[in-house]
């Protein structure tokens, strides 16, 4: 089988491997697609090298068939269809032990801390597999691990039927969780700087604004009668973002940390305290998560064939991850391995 | 009567004023004492002559005897003593019509946008008015309302019985705070820098870290097994402080932001996302912080004897204030109003 080796400086080696046979508890899946995230754009520019290594079959927003089933793995038969959840928690911490394994504090991230979904078969713990209906479409199952990680952003927020919505960021991420908070009743504005971008969320049926144009903020506050925004999404992890996410927010408004800062922003604390802001900080995905974003992409609530705007086959990746970057007109990559 | 009028630059001006009859709704109570805010110090200061002007009685940390009642007050005798939650709200903005009537979008704070309690005898809408049981002492009484201000800022962290507290900052709201943690059931640890404040935390049976000495964060990692403080108050308004809040925060760490920033700090949005933190902010107080403050008060939940540490008489005033301005051994002063 061929698996796509992360080999550092931007490029990637596919090499011939053999299947693993799956231990206790492990299954084998055929990988079908997997699409390129944020993280493994990363891993491409050289920045996670230190953590990643640069021999590594990376990806882990996958789509798959079960293949083999390891000794002891109850309610999974080969040819079930599967997406992964790529966590794996050590059960021991702290926050383990008050039930939060997603943010383990010794957690491993299948994909960048392990072995990866871009090569034809991967052999990995069972307990991360969720099975999807069989009619789904397996392109769009490989949108089901981001989807995931914006049900757990709304999830954060706990938004209510009517509230006013600001995303920050229209990217693959700021879309999706503003597609999922639409679902959950709150009435979504997404602000983005990009033409592209804002042409896609007004496809997809969203309001936009254009920081470029308006002074974002205060357009919330108009629109919504002097009320500001009860929630806000952080997605853009840009200066301007942090400053509109405290000036954008109601009395009492909640926002949601979705972007990484490398370096820490200046943030407007003296607004918490005047307006009660609530933060969150949200960080993938608990099984629930799963479990709603796949009934979401079942229902068509998400859009995944606009979302999609690359396949390539796995000895492309290289070309793939190259049309991928800093490209103006990309939303979602897949590499199609199998 | 007596009043003492900020007159800018420092300084106070006693005046003798007519006592004002009360109108509809209103009531007159007679100023027993009134505590000194560090707001009060910041108009004292001239840093907020823009708001405040220099002609006004400022004060609203008091205690009082109801003196006269206006018509159209009911629940209130001439001779109750009272306290005052010193709040008018607009009841018509977002805020005040999600029932957030304390963070009210065009909020009034009296002694600072109105008169104040540093007179004899104040006029005042009698819906501000908290009545306190007759035996409490008057003096314990002035400090009810920095209590209240410390039962909203725990109300807002929804602490859990033998949850892992930490207090930045043992000034009096920092010690207030740390109490009304105590006694809802936290295992209260305060940070502190100054000698007076950490043996006057020591003195009130709490346990202390001098980040002159140790790294805060690490110790809190370390006393609490590699779990982090459930809780953190950053109430010192302090680069370090901000940096400690993130750092010493479990994972689900509840931050409550109880100090005023006037410049925007840099904060560590990327551990508010690998942990998953929140934030909250925390300003005044709600009709039911008064209730638990006056409880806390009455039970002896509070050290009051310990937290007053000057009274001066209403003429001397400026002393009081001089007294205090800068004073690393002083905790909260009272002036004696009547």
């Amino acid at each position: 089988m061929k698996a796509a080796y992360y080999s550092g400086d931007k490029s990637f080696t596919i090499k011939e491997d053999q299947p693993k046979e799956p231990g206790p508890g492990d299954a084998r899946i055929k990988i079908a697609y997997c699409g390129i995230c944020g993280t493994d754009l990363h891993v491409y520019h050289g920045s996670m090298d230190a953590r990643v290594t640069t021999n590594r079959v990376i990806g882990h927003e996958c789509s798959a068939v079960v293949d083999a089933i390891g000794p002891g793995v109850e309610g999974l038969a080969v040819g079930d269809p599967v997406v992964v959840r790529p966590l794996s928690h050590c059960g021991e911490c702290a926050a383990c032990k008050k039930g939060y394994i997603h943010v383990c504090q010794n957690l491993k991230f299948l994909g960048l801390d392990t072995e990866g979904a871009m090569q034809e078969m991967w052999t990995l713990p069972a307990h991360t597999l969720h099975k999807v209906p069989a009619e789904m479409r397996l392109d769009y199952a490989a949108l089901i691990e981001p989807t995931a990680v914006a049900c757990h952003d709304v999830g954060r927020a706990k938004i209510k039927e009517g509230e006013d919505v600001l995303v920050i960021g229209g990217g693959p991420i700021g879309l999706l969780v503003a597609m999922v908070a639409r679902q959950a009743g709150g009435n979504v504005v997404i602000s983005e700087v990009s033409d592209y971008r804002l042409e896609v969320a007004e496809k997809l049926g969203f309001q936009t604004l254009d920081p470029r144009k308006v002074n974002v903020a205060e357009e919330m506050w108009k629109r919504t009668g002097d009320k500001g925004a009860e929630v806000v999404f952080e997605v853009s992890g840009s200066k301007p973002g942090i400053e509109t996410m405290t000036e954008a927010a109601a009395v009492r408004g909640r926002i949601v940390m979705v972007a990484i800062f490398a370096n820490k922003p200046e943030v407007d604390m003296f607004k918490f305290f005047w307006r009660e802001l609530e933060l969150m900080g949200a960080r993938v995905y608990e099984a629930a998560d799963y479990e709603k974003a796949i009934e979401l992409v079942v229902n068509g609530d998400i859009d995944c064939e606009t979302l999609i705007t690359d396949i390539q086959e796995l000895e492309d990746i290289t070309k793939a991850f190259q049309a991928l970057d800093g490209n103006a007109t990309a939303m979602k990559s897949l590499i199609k391995c199998s």
